[in-house]
């Protein structure tokens, strides 16, 4: 079992906490075994988390890749009572056990796919799709391309690397950054991450978007829970007739529910119901319509086909979230997507905005916005050892131990600091 | 793809519909690959769903036994519209689709596991135990056992082939029976087939029961849902302190919440919430705490994992119901529920009251009324295909096509009829 953290390129994008620092953080698990069959996963990376994959180590080291069942009462008891596993008030999710389980999950399901000769996607009962949608991400940034420790040059074209290094502060710079990325990407909804600027401006950038791509162009506004459910009401009002859907604009699951009763327009949320845990009140409440899974957070890939099957039960709908992230983490998504029969819509990723890659073969392609579901064994990628290494050299360099937006912020605007409820 | 309906004989059981007839029919599924590796699986029979069997060749001919997924799809669409798919008023459950495919998935992925060397166990997470525990299942019956087309010895221990001739109508022959039965087998847990006779009897029954094996033997009763509300808390009144669970007393999903609610004793169901469309009013309402889930109604052995995901999140506990079956239904029930963690009772099964066998080997042998979670390919088992042709020769003997436990006790009793809510 290796675990490698690893630092990735990112640009200062702004969102509701504050800002993207220059470096995001990720870590490589790898499981080797005896037979010399390698999985591997890839995890929101932090140190505290490193640690605690540390800690599964003695459960881990010696286990059978199938008894994925077993694994998970194995770390459920390890972890017992170590520590509040909260999700926390960021738009991440700080729980160690399920970000484990997930590294471990998903690695072992490599190993299974390529010991059985199957896709992970045939270990999760086999494709319903043979592409996976994604939509282009976009955010309010300051002018920069993030970090440059081992980085030299945008793999980019000319006109996505000029976008994903330009200011974006107003509606008609988001337009802009939407065509290149579109461009590039071959994405066709859009998702702005908001609850940065005013919220008339983020109405704004939204009719612009309206305005440049046409209404066969899905729009979907992402607040990060910061309004207010009057403010969510206000300016929900002024764009419900042109969203897809309308992503987490204020925090928690009564408030959610109290925007949604009043709209009548379809919500997502991977803010209000992120666990298990969260669902029995979600479906008393009607917090929602549509569960942006993450599969790092809610327990790997079979959870998540699981947490599609009460999505169906209950007619809400399923989709993905994303955070910064490499090819690996984007692999199992595809698995998992190509899988599941109600994901309904085109998943987030932040793939755009990093540069680097830890697989084999570079960067993975696009075709008109979407990823074709591999037919190889297992995830359907291998680790470029000269590449980890260097994003590796990278992690130990950029002295970044922790996700702090807020932090970040401050040394722009050094009086900055993060509220809840912004507006 | 094979389709053979078989018939087993079957004693003169009776339940709140009427009688077991003299053989139960069950449908035997082969698909063989081009590789010739077969899979099998065995659903409850009757012409019906032999029929419809026959009908869903043309979407399983040609297919991949790893695309689960886009197989049920396919059938979905093959079936759609094609009839009303209702579960009925009887304690079994009349739907087609869930059946087919409930068949056609038990025996993918018994190949699937022949193809990658793994137990079916490991296809669905791996092993939480590694012996799953099965309850006694005693029947009120007339003397008999049953039909005698292909059968000629009983293949069972003297006491048991007795008790299992014996007529049992009363507290005293059940206690016989219950001892007979777990000598043999060596069930703890003892679960009567009630909603027969007077209530009362019945009750005096579980206290027969309670008094001839002591407060350390879990005891159920299960009426079938023929006692109204008004019986049902008035005879769970006098069973509260002595019962593990109380199973379907009334019918339907808001009976079963106000008999619940006025007893607060753990109540199980494998007739009020029997699709993952009955859930959502099931959380609703509070009308169980347990379900009896059945691989063959709830869609196969992947579904009635995410069903225990669904019994997990919602605080309820999972358990499984039975019919009258041969091996292969077996094993398929100890495959799945060594997968899921939240099995909390030992599970039904009719397969004392069986005398035939279409594996190979025999009779599949309980050990302390458990039995060992096969580690070898696939199901863990193979047919034995003389015993087959000689059940499926009783199939064509018998006349059976469908079950009919109300004209069967119509032979006895010529005035019987059923009666949703007898008492």
């Amino acid at each position: 079992m290796s675990i490698t953290p690893i630092a990735v390129t990112d640009p200062p994008l702004r969102n509701a906490v504050g800002l993207h620092a220059p470096f995001a953080l990720r870590t490589i698990i790898e499981l080797v075994t005896e037979d010399k069959v390698s999985g591997v996963s890839e995890i929101p990376g932090n140190v505290d988390i490193n640690a605690a994959l540390e800690d599964a180590r003695e459960v881990i080291v010696g286990a059978d890749p199938f008894q994925l069942n077993g694994l998970k009462l194995a770390l459920d008891d390890r972890f017992a009572g170590s520590e509040p596993d909260q999700r926390g008030d960021n738009p991440w999710d700080e729980r160690r056990l399920v970000h484990v389980f997930s590294a471990i999950e998903v690695a072992c399901l490599d190993i299974a796919g390529k010991i059985t000769g199957r896709p992970v996607v045939d270990l999760l009962g086999g494709m319903v799709r043979e592409r996976v949608p994604f939509a282009a991400y976009l955010f309010y940034k300051f002018e920069g391309a993030g970090g440059e420790l081992g980085f030299k040059t945008d793999p980019h074209a000319a006109a996505w690397a000029a976008a994903r290094q330009a200011e974006a502060l107003d509606p008609e710079s988001i337009v802009a950054q939407a065509r290149a990325m579109c461009e590039e990407f071959g994405f066709v909804p859009l998702k702005l991450k908001a609850g940065v600027l005013e919220p008339q401006i983020e109405v704004d950038t939204m009719f612009a978007l309206r305005e440049a791509f046409g209404p066969h162009v899905p729009l979907r506004i992402d607040p990060n829970g910061v309004w207010s459910v009057e403010t969510s009401i206000e300016y929900g009002r002024k764009m419900k007739d042109i969203l897809e859907y309308y992503e987490d604009p204020t925090r928690g699951q009564e408030a959610m529910a109290r925007v949604r009763k009043a709209l009548g327009i379809p919500m997502a949320t991977n803010m209000c119901t992120t666990s298990f845990d969260d669902i029995p009140r979600s479906i008393r409440l009607g917090s929602e319509d549509i569960i942006l899974s993450d599969h790092h957070f809610w327990g790997g890939l079979r959870a998540s086909v699981e947490l599609g099957r009460i999505c169906q039960t209950f007619g809400r709908r399923l989709s993905m979230h994303s955070n910064s992230h490499v090819g690996i983490s984007l692999m199992a998504m595809v698995h998992m997507a190509a899988a599941i029969p109600n994901i309904a819509y085109a998943l987030d990723t932040h793939y755009p905005w990093q540069c680097e890659e830890v697989i084999a073969g570079g960067r993975v392609e696009f075709e008109e916005g979407t990823i074709r579901v591999p037919r190889e064994p297992g995830l359907g990628v291998e680790l470029d050892r000269e590449a980890l290494a260097k994003l590796h050299d990278n992690f130990l360099k950029c002295g970044i131990t922790h996700r702090d937006d807020v932090g970040e912020m401050k040394k722009v605007h050094p009086d900055w600091e993060f509220k809840p409820i912004r507006w």
